[in-house]
């Protein structure tokens, strides 16, 4: 218990960083009136969306909590409740400190990058490290009241259905989150670029143009609120899942308690360590940001290395562990292994989304030729970049599985996600510099402060890929964790089933050669899919009605376009709101309905029974790595892909080939349209989408079961 | 072997059949002077072209013929070199007798729409039979003269690993062709329009074009020959694992002969319905081109339902089957849902690509407010696509496996290939029309013929999209049978170990919960989307290529523009073909080699020994599945993707939303071009991929038990 203490004050110590550094954003200096009425617009139309957000997925929520209560005990529920509650607060307040520090990242680019980049930076680290220690207090919290408190044996059902009802209310909010959001910032911007940029010829931003706020708010509530949520959900579900095998590896064993914590415990140690790596974030004299922002998590990366060696050497030592055939220093080996992944995956990201390397340039190159080469190029490239962060991930798969089994890749994938913190404040760093770039642009600051906030911008679009890479990447070992949840629980179940009854006679039979198996793995494939045209589809009709709106506006108040009239900035806003409130219920209950619909038609067409029990419980397993399998490649191809777009646009206005302007610059921005909806709204939805279909057969498991 | 002889003598119809239709083709009238020049131009870039490719397919084939002679017996290699010449021969006659009836066809259809119907459906027709005919007379005439004149049992090794390299043989033609032949017909479309219809202004199939000719011959050299050899292999390779199927589950029973001349006894009788069905295309009164097509179809159908029923009862009964626990009437329900299921994917398939449903005119709307909707739209209709069929597909597998396990699904799987005769002659009919409407339009023959030839080509174009979802549908299911024979191939060297001593001590472990089976679904699941990215980015070098050969001879002959001068048609021919056999090889190496590389690097990582092997075993067969489950997806989304982008230009085309020369139709157009690589080169190339890494991988085994 002792060990559980220290470990919330790690998770505290987040809190303290985040009240410091909110404080310190809140004491800077907030710029012209101007630019305050411009943040104020924004931040109105960003609590407005979240506000209404939270409303919907709160009612559902209520629904999920009562349903859990009833089948599952209120213990389970409040687990649940836990997990929604902070994941929805982690979002919310950095969306909050996002929305102020867009205005004053830009008050301080007036008088250096340096001091732009800070402020940034700092609103960033807020939501990262508001994310990593929230998930991890409300894990420990909860844990440790139930072990502690309630006296619970760490491996008793109610707790580790109690951590499962956790993750799933983290997971919900995620889904939500991320696909309302996706589809309320791309509607807004493919929206507005196509009937701004397209049709009247204004420059982005421009004050001009309706949907520029709407934009703004996208990004805090879709980039900011949306990935907070997504990497919440990633952190809290894999440290659960990683808990619930530790309960069953070494379920009445003395390393009970100890394998139990030690996620805990590497989580906790990263939250100090990504809290020093952000003081590592300064502005070399060769004015790279993203050389100050690499310091900072090469920083952390290496502190971790140290520090996670001393974490496990505290709780099981380095030496052979009892009843397995592995030590504590190949646990720890694996660790390693986990932060290796992160560093490879960040890298190849890197390289398929950065104008520096030959991916981007061959789509700004194609870009010559046509719309049509840009797509296929892009799509190419968008294929192509799924091929090596496979590779790492199957590498790290065999290396840690090779070291310590299943729970060696769990571990890795614990201490891959340990980094959350410091890898949101990356991410959550974006949209601050986007905002501010937009605030200079309408409160027509001079030139420098622009070039200052593009400079800082443009990192952001690299660090963003970089980071929706890193999610992905997490999420699919992370759902292989929870795979192995399932099955290891369902072992457990089927070898009990005296206390179980509903599991008597159950049959597993994972085997490829199973036709059920062939057919989960080919009804889960096909979720990501259907997921992601889905998602596709919302942003266009969002977009589309962004479009209509905007040329309303344009016709029926003329001074708009001559700067004489103000356009009705609120009403775009309250237009995506609906769109996105409404589009994203059917997706999200896709992942969600999907386990229980497969176990039940199964169920029947296997001819019920036993056997027909065994058939469904087979497919679903199959459905859930289904699941993973395309979903990885869908959600790579599409976030790297759409960031590649991104960038070729941006190489070509950097001057290449035609430079802004030309053809090839056209041929680009229908390039970048096409990648917003792949690499902000379809593809990062997947990631919770696969955790979620993983994490609702659990539960299905732990309600069958009780 | 009375069975077997009858089987050979329809296989022989479909020659007679040929022989026929060739004579009334060729009888026909060739059009003017100025018409069979255009056509000689397009007949020997085909045959210049098919030519080279089939050299160095030719030097490849030898290489393996000998290595199979040693590794595995010269009767083994001649398996091979009957199934790689007699798709090569397939291939090499259709196309030949394409580039002779486009002609003949624009001819035919200045008299009459039935005329022109009548001749391109001939001539598809000829391709249809011999691709289905050739496939059964090489796999029943090598049965039966290793079983009936050289005595071997039917289920010895010998015979089985012949069979196996017979369907290699047709697999390596088979995606040779398709790659060669798509990047070929698609580095002709795209650059062409790119150069011709945007740049210059000039209509498609304007002789003035120095890439029209290239372009001409793309379409017989890919959808006609590319598309041959795809249900070439699918064909033989079911058709073979179904035998192999046969051959280890009926084992020294009476069964034996009987079963294993079953999938050939249907695909006899189909070759007589289809024969059949081929006399009732006439046009009827409305004049509906596509209705005369379907009448011909479901003839096929429901006479095949009929004499199927003769088949199986002549051969095994309908009676309870001694050793299995189905009936002979059991496996005859299972062809009935092979049929059900090629009818439902091509009503799906039609829904998704044609004009008159709301896939396509969603992306028309979308083209109007820009090229990014457009391709967002297509993208999202992309990605829904798979749905549908795939859940066709799982309700065939469930639903045949109930019936009569895994033979039942072989069962399904070889009479949905039975009807690949008259499917092929749907296909085979679009590039004949395509290649008439451009002799009609390089010829200068009157405006009504256009509309004839047009009216032909639109039904082309949804036929050509119907036979796509047919043939990946058909092969997913294929490959689904194949690995089934890997499985039970495997299991038969285990059990018998004594005799094959490399599988001593190996344990099949096909679990999901086995880190080496996910590890071969993650690398499978990555060879399609490798493999798609070859494709497209070849296409677009193919496609640059010729944008420059086209703009270097528009400058240097300013007379081609006026008229004045004849552009090198030649030139952009030779270039393409050097382009394609060049971007061929390593696409097609990577599906041939991915089994060997993972077999043994997993070997050597899982430390060698029988563990070794067991690890390497089981990887190798979920990289298998791997390759099945996001391989139909890429192919599924691929070329209904395309189909349904090409089409939402026509449906503009046809008048909607501002139709010709709209803003809507540019954007549209680039749908098209990103569709067409899509749709024709990666998508199609996904089937013969998917079965050659099945089928090496079967190769494989064989080798390490000699």
């Amino acid at each position: 218990m002792t060990a559980l203490w220290v470990i919330v004050l790690c998770g505290a110590l987040s809190i303290v960083y985040a009240v410091w550094a909110v404080r310190s954003v809140m004491a800077s200096d907030a710029g012209s009136a101007r630019m305050q009425e411009i943040s104020a617009a924004v931040r109105e139309g960003a609590q407005a969306y979240l506000k209404r957000q939270y409303t919907y997925i709160g009612i559902v929520g209520v629904v999920i909590f009562l349903l859990l209560g009833v089948f599952l005990g209120w213990l389970v529920a409040v687990g649940f409740a836990i997990g929604a509650v902070l994941s929805g607060a982690a979002g919310f307040i950095g969306m909050n400190v996002s929305v102020r520090a867009n205005v004053r990242t830009a008050q301080a680019a007036i008088a250096s990058l340096a001091g732009g980049l800070d402020m940034a930076f700092k609103a960033g680290a807020i939501t990262g490290l508001l994310v990593a220690g929230l998930a991890l207090l409300g894990v420990t919290v909860y844990f440790g009241f139930l072990v502690g408190t309630l006296k619970m044996s760490a491996d008793s059902r109610v707790v580790i259905d109690a951590l499962v009802a956790l993750g799933f209310g983290a997971s919900l909010i995620s889904i939500f989150a991320r696909l309302g959001g996706g589809i309320f910032t791309k509607g807004a911007d493919v929206g507005g670029d196509m009937v701004g940029k397209v049709e009247a010829g204004i420059p982005e931003d421009d004050p001009r143009n309706p949907a520029t706020i709407a934009d703004n708010v996208g990004d805090n509530v879709g980039d900011c609120a949306g990935m907070a949520a997504d990497l919440f959900e990633t952190y809290a579900v894999t440290t659960v899942a990683t808990m619930v095998l530790a309960a069953i590896f070494f379920r009445g064993t003395d390393l009970l308690m100890p394998m139990m914590t030690l996620p805990l415990g590497i989580g906790g140690l990263c939250i100090i360590t990504s809290i020093i790596g952000t003081f590592f974030v300064k502005l070399p004299a060769n004015e790279s940001i993203m050389g100050a922002l690499y310091r900072g998590f090469v920083a952390t990366a290496l502190l971790s290395l140290i520090g996670i060696a001393g974490v496990v050497y505290a709780l099981i030592g380095f030496g052979p562990l009892a009843g397995v055939g592995y030590s504590g220093w190949a646990l720890y080996v694996c660790g390693v292994v986990g932060l290796a992944v992160t560093g490879l995956i960040v890298w190849i990201t890197e390289y398929y989304t950065g104008t520096d390397f030959r991916p981007v340039q061959t789509i700004a190159k194609a870009s010559v030729t046509g719309h049509g080469t840009n797509i296929i190029q892009g799509l190419a490239v968008s294929l192509e970049s799924t091929a090596l962060p496979t590779i790492v991930i199957i590498a790290g798969i065999l290396i840690t599985y090779g070291l310590a089994g299943l729970f060696g890749i769990a571990v890795g994938v614990t201490t891959m996600l340990a980094l959350a913190g410091f890898v949101v404040a990356l991410d959550a760093f974006g949209p601050v510099t986007d905002n501010a770039g937009g605030i200079a642009e309408m409160a027509g600051l001079p030139k420098e402060v622009r070039k200052s906030t593009d400079a800082l911008d443009a990192v952001g679009n690299t660090t963003k890929a970089v980071t929706k890479g890193y999610a992905i990447g997490s999420a699919g070992l992370g759902a292989l964790v929870l795979f192995a949840a399932y099955n290891e629980d369902l072992k457990y179940f089927i070898a009990n089933a005296s206390a179980h009854a509903y599991f008597a006679g159950v049959k597993l039979d994972f085997a490829l050669t199973n036709p059920y198996v062939v057919v989960g793995l080919l009804f889960g494939g096909l979720l990501p899919y259907l997921f992601g045209a889905m998602g596709m589809m919302a942003v266009g009709r969002a977009a589309s009605s962004i479009v209509e709106e905007v040329r309303r506006q344009f016709h029926e108040r003329p001074g708009i376009m001559q700067g004489t009239e103000k356009p009705d900035y609120g009403r775009a806003v309250d237009l995506l709101t609906k769109a996105a409130i409404k589009e994203m219920v059917i997706p999200s209950l896709l992942p969600v309905l999907s386990p229980i619909v497969v176990y039940f038609a199964i169920y029947v067409i296997a001819g019920g029974g036993a056997a027909g029990k065994s058939a469904a419980f087979s497919a679903v397993g199959a459905m859930l790595l289904g699941v993973i399998v395309t979903g990885l490649f869908v959600a790579i191809s599409m976030t790297s892909g759409g960031g590649a777009w991104d960038n070729a646009k941006k190489y070509i206005e950097d001057g290449h080939y035609g430079g802004k302007g030309s053809e090839a610059h056209k041929a680009s921005v229908t390039g970048d349209t096409v990648g917003d909806p792949y690499k902000d709204t379809a593809g990062p939805a997947v990631n919770p989408m696969i955790k979620i279909t993983n994490i609702v057969a659990l539960l299905l498991l732990a309600i069958l079961a009780h």
